[in-house]
C-alpha cells in the first residue's frame, strides 16, 4: 500500500487532516492522495479542503480529481454500485 | 441563472439524474454542471456517476471537477466554512 494515500473513513475528522498535513511537513511528500467511497466522499473534500487552505496555505494545492465507481455483489448476490473519489493534493512548484 | 447547472439537494435521487439527462437529451445541451454543497458532495458524485455511466454511456463523460470552499457567518456571527463541488458533465467527441 501506498504510504501518501489517505483512505477516509470514520474517524474524527482531525484525524485526516493531520494525516495529510504530516505526509507533507514531516515525511516531505510531494503528493498526498485523498481517497473516498460512497457518503465520505463529502468527508473528503473537506478534508482535502481544510488541509490544503488551511493548514498548508499557498505551498500545497488540488493537483487532480478522480470521481469512478465500483461495482460488487452484496451477501444476497445483489449489484451494487458505489462512487469513489481521488483527490490528489501536491505541493505548488 | 444558467439551465445547464443542477444544484444537488435533499429531492429524490433520481430527479437530479433525469434533469441531468434530460439536459442532454431533450434539451441538447454540449454540457451540464452539476454542483453541491456539504453533505451533498457525495450525492453529487453517485449523480454524476449513474447519469454518465448508466443512462448516458458513451455519449457523456466527466470533463471537469473543481473543489472549493465557501465561508460565511452564521447567525451567531461565527465563521463557518463549507465545501463545494462542481462537477461538469459534457458530451464525447
Amino acid at each position: 500500500m501506498d504510504d501518501n494515500n489517505i483512505f477516509i473513513g470514520g474517524k474524527p475528522f482531525m484525524n485526516y487532516v493531520t494525516g495529510v498535513v504530516m505526509q507533507f511537513t514531516t515525511k516531505n511528500a510531494e503528493s498526498v492522495v485523498i481517497k473516498a467511497r460512497g457518503k465520505f466522499i463529502s468527508r473528503a473534500a473537506d478534508v482535502a479542503e481544510v488541509a490544503s487552505k488551511r493548514f498548508l496555505e499557498g505551498s500545497v494545492g488540488i493537483k487532480d480529481i478522480k470521481i469512478d465507481s465500483e461495482e460488487f455483489k452484496n451477501t444476497e448476490g445483489k449489484d451494487i454500485r458505489v462512487s469513489t473519489m481521488e483527490i490528489t493534493l501536491g505541493k505548488n512548484q
